[in-house]
């Protein structure tokens, strides 16, 4: 009789068995602007009885897919350094099980926990980066530690020019300019074009995906703290994480998804409906059943027709 | 001096000159998880006054057409079956006089009462639904009667084969395995096409359109419970249910409204814009000038032009 | 690591060893205006967080008491009877395993599936009524079961004469005659006075106390469907229920707390704090402990005394 | 089967049979700060529905009283002065055939309209003036026409000495040396006495009664443009308010609800059960009634008893 | 140490050097239903921080062009000839001084304040009008000065003829009527041909610009009081203003948004995100810098493409 | 033409001729549940405007008193001790010039960067704690500075004999003993005789006041993180901040105004309304003033009738 909404639907799965461990990192504390992010793990959960476990896109169902939900982090407020030492302690658990992290934040400075755990895992990590914020500036109000420098920290891990960014749109010209000078940020045109370079380039390699979900349009995605237009459609999203189903995932995140700014819900349906189908397109299940089917639905060349399919 | 703000704008008709009759049927008993559209049709009402009833795309005023507002059922909530009885009750009303209802839910189960009169008169009914959601459940939550099995309760009434489903993209396997056995459901993939078959399969029999709002994108409509994304644009809508026009339309509804999630107003106001046009798509007056002006807007085989038209 | 989110703060006993088991009847099915009492109970469960569990007031924890939270019963929205039987039978559960409970709605209706199962243990049952409206309608809207009509259905089996009114200042003509032909409606004069005379004729009986929460003043609890002004004091509402401790409680229940009218949080907060009181009044740790110190906070001479300390 | 939402609650009777007309002033184009109380009359009606028409405290049901409801006026906003010429219209047709003026604004600046009619039919007249602002400025942001001013500007038709204040507890110092000057502007303190002054000063002639609602605390109140705290009770507005029954009052109004800073509703309830009390306790069927129970309700005497009685 | 959150992010030009004098002007006072957009400029500049003065779209920084904000002119409500002149007379100030006026509006009426101002400076001045309604009624509720009016009122001042309308989608028969007859309404169907014809018409003109937000689609900009459907997208509106800085623009503004109605902030987001790109398009610096550069990105011919980049 | 909404109404000495030194700490980042009150300085300011600068209670203007408004730190989330250090620079630097500060928070860890300037220099400082908590925890989720600490933090700076705690309510059974041992927690008892006490015991020190503004009652104050029901009426603040006035203030704090949750903004009403009498009651002009009048209002013996004279 109890009710089940304190765990994603469909992810069911017992820590032992699953393949993918899925937990919150509920933390704000250095967003500048408008907080509301530390909100973001519990809503995806209640909201997502919204949703349904079976994925039409993919003819699979969540359920079959084997995910354990840990539940939140319960994050010490006002000690930044701490905060990310408990989420690099929780990522370091799961992967020495040899499973796979799914972070959902939280703002995306949590993100910095998780790459420092996976990075001594995986020295050659590689990291997709989808946002519509740069990221990389060095400091910001003086500090190092900031939603608004991860990725420079990041790319003092794993080398800027392993981190592959798209949907960049906003940022200080220094950004933009270090971006480019080491590795081209990916904006928003061609990224079908680029999406297969990092294909090739990635494909022997362990990647991580950071989905900053302010990469969606606001339209779509209203509920985040620093809204910027011009951004991906959701079946855009849906196909580019679908594309990289082809190379060696060894974990995601999914940030900034703000509840306070989303009174309809809309933006935690978006995040729901693309972690469902990013759970689906990496599981081993789904994977196995689409070779068995010899499905083409992954297939590289074909990833302008899939576009289409999803939309 | 009163206000006429207790009727839709430009709904004018005296009941007995009418061709249309519009009621509310602000039911929301069976709602599992957000209720609210029960204010559905108060608002739509309220907010009408925000639109014009001239309709640019038609070169026509709502106002030349006859449609009465009936206002608003009091429903007894806790009660299901005596709800879709007075539902049904005031469908047979409006139809014995040979008139047409278009009512405003409301939750989609309001739908049933609607269709439940219509059998009765129209053996051959046929039903166009649009959706986000198939609702073929056989039972939700162990009840026949909810909002996720009615499409699944006219389908004992007018044969599965004979409902034609467009923009489903969310269900359990089982409802996509049973609708697909039964007729293909729609999916949002070749839509112009599947939608010529229809105007081609039912053009010799009536025709009741259920629309269930939430069909729209949630960016475009999030006033609703459980908003999906990758749906259809305003002018997606506008273009198929123009296109219906061709058919025998004796009756339509516009669903699951819910004021409560849509504090900025744009799901009201995308409601009420789609209900004009279709008013005057499907009004003899409109229809009759058109034949004189000798327009080629609602052709079949312009359809794709027609779209392009209204976007 | 999970979060504890899913149970109310403090009530971590384990179902065999507790005195008091929690429920939610999240049900808001015969509301007939304004919706979202479902939510009454997973919004208390959270909010729970932001009150202490030991209480100034009493110097006593709430998790040195025995109460466990069982969550929430899945009630199938639409079936108004089939609802009252699962209430029915979760408590027939709990006090055939001799614990008392304590039901967290959801619309006033819940109470009546309580009442069922009690009545047939206790069959000279008591009930001290708190609220704003008087629930005494026969019918409402042509319905027998409705939050209008709940006081009325209880009447039918435990009697009018052994219902205790308190608070209630809106209803019709009727519902007032009604009430005072069967027995004095205590409304908001003499309440203190009132309450010793409870205190006198009902000592001999097992009592249930059923707590419409919109008894308190709207100022104070703004979240709930039909607020009516001229209600009772935080402070007051717990030196009433202090002096029900006296008194054979088998049960109480909480109802009508809506979140969607409560955006600032101070309703649930009142509710919480309020819930927690309660359980610490009549549980034994707390009684034991207070024989033991000779405490003379619940002696009903002090009555007077007692509410201004609690202010 | 048409909803009856656009008239209040309990005001059935026929224009012609009427003592009482309300009718709406939704104008808040002076409103400097933050608009919305256009809203208010619509709300209030909707909202209606939320209270019952039976009053516990002068136990006579406001369906008994003849009140008529007259809707909205369209007003023209962004032309102050013809939108006052509109309500003085309304208000002289009202008086006209003998019968009163009930109006709901809209902003304070609306009775300013209404007394430029009165004070033709009753050179005589005296106001009372309940508000949390002195609104006695001469110009306001270089405007004489404003929320403000306009008591000053009543104060030009009637005389400042004729004009009573109660709750003011706002205003710049020279509002408040012109106020005392001219008459004493009754503060928070020695309110009953005040009264008793003003029942006996006024007795002999026309009394209008204009109620600010932010002269009521904004705990209980917070759906107001300018909320000033340290306000009057609901208890207390309703007991001075049934003091003034004993005076001849030909017309009031209740201004000043904004309903976009009202999300719980409790505002619109606190108005519209003063607005229910006030068309009894002036309503000539319940006085007669009382004349025959010999009631002593209204005894200036008893006002202090009868404050309690009605907390 | 004080904040900067008084001025627009980026504008920190002294008047004497700035090429823009940027000011708000906060009215709203014929607004005849949802008022609020009285706020549109106080918070656009607050949300302004949260975008970057950066143009990743033009490689140039809003800090590197000369405009001053010069605040909100302080407008008193209830008087619209007044506000009217206020208006006139600033924007009269900065074009004395030959400096460029950028308005934020309040609702669109305010546009006539500066056009009347800009005419007499320059009388062949044109007018190009991005909008969702035509706003050419003769009157409206019985007045000539009102936001549903301001294009027609225009009109008499600079001729029908010369005002250039885009995105219309909502008006009366009549205005559409009016608008056709005396030039072509651009609606929402070639537009990238209507451009190019205006920039050859237009070339040797004067040029205003006013810039009604509702012409965006309400997905992306819900922050309105009347919002329409079917409208254009972020990345057209850029498209389109870019494309005008091939042209002599004398001044602009954009007008319509509505915070109340915005709770999540997209729609000043996306207001903010126009005003900086306009800001960059016409100012000198970004001129000529792209001169210098040789850029190819304002060619006429090229507009297509341009789009493209753009999205 | 520059708006002065960046400072708050009143505030316009220059910052040499100023006696208290207003400035805003908009920091939450240790707010472990509800963030928010980072935004409590801005819109207090912005909300100030909806009050007078004249106070009825005091016959005194704001403006007569001496206060420059230096507008808000800028702090950087994330680094807890860096934002101590900035408030205790910002308030040495007001000490130091012999001026007194006034912070807005922010959360009410703020307050120990005040202390730790105002220690070095007053080393035999007493604090006076309003609040509905008592924030004695010697840590919190494994922090040592939090706003659950601070009092902890700021008792180990001054001694906790010399911290006077009134409105307490809320606390673990740990920090109630610790209070009590120390000193008594002052609750919500008897509060006019301790506050003789501590006008007696402190008379001779310097006095910091620190005014968490969740002490007053949730009903009156809902836009809070933690709001704790049975609190303090606005005018029973005013009277003991009134009384405080025969001590020497050296500085004061008001804290945890939470706007988000505050719609109606009653909150900030409240805030404003308490600042401005602070700033009055402690201020020469004022104190000056009233000694000419030989005024009584602040005689210790009369503090009973000084509260019924505020009420």
């Amino acid at each position: 009789m109890r009710s089940e909404y304190n765990r994603f639907i469909g992810c069911n799965a017992e820590f032992e068995e699953a393949e993918y461990v899925l937990f919150g990192a509920p933390f704000d504390g250095t967003t500048s602007y408008r907080p509301g992010t530390r909100f973001g793990p519990s809503v995806m959960r209640r909201e997502s009885f919204g949703i349904e476990t079976y994925s039409p896109y993919q003819y699979c169902d969540l359920e079959d897919c084997a995910v354990f939900d840990a539940g939140d982090l319960e994050l010490p407020f006002g000690n930044t350094e701490r905060v990310l030492e408990m989420i690099e302690h929780m990522t370091s658990k799961i992967i020495t099980r040899d499973k796979k992290p799914v972070m959902l934040g939280g703002e995306h400075l949590v993100t910095l926990g998780a790459v420092r755990a996976l990075v001594k895992k995986y020295p050659d990590l590689r990291i997709i980066h989808l946002d519509a914020h740069a990221d990389l500036r060095d400091e910001y109000l003086g500090e190092k530690l900031s939603h608004a420098t991860v990725m420079r920290r990041c790319s003092e891990l794993v080398g800027m020019k392993n981190i592959y960014q798209f949907g960049i749109r906003s940022g200080t010209a220094d950004e933009f300019l270090f971006g480019r000078i080491q590795n081209p940020i990916f904006g928003l045109e061609n990224v079908d074009e680029e999406i297969e370079n990092i294909l090739f380039v990635a494909q022997d390699y362990p990647v991580y995906i950071t989905l900053d979900l302010d990469v969606l349009d606001p339209s779509i995605f209203p509920g985040t703290g620093t809204p910027e237009h011009n951004g991906f459609t959701v079946s855009e999203v849906l196909a580019y994480t679908m594309a990289f189903s082809d190379l060696n995932i060894v974990g995601f995140d999914l940030v900034e998804l703000s509840p306070p700014y989303d009174p309809s819900g809309i933006s935690a349906a978006a995040a729901n409906l693309i972690l469902r189908e990013m759970l689906i397109y990496y599981s081993q299940f789904n994977r196995s059943q689409q070779i068995a089917e010899n499905s083409s639905l992954d297939d590289i060349d074909d990833l302008e027709i899939d576009t289409e399919f999803i939309i």
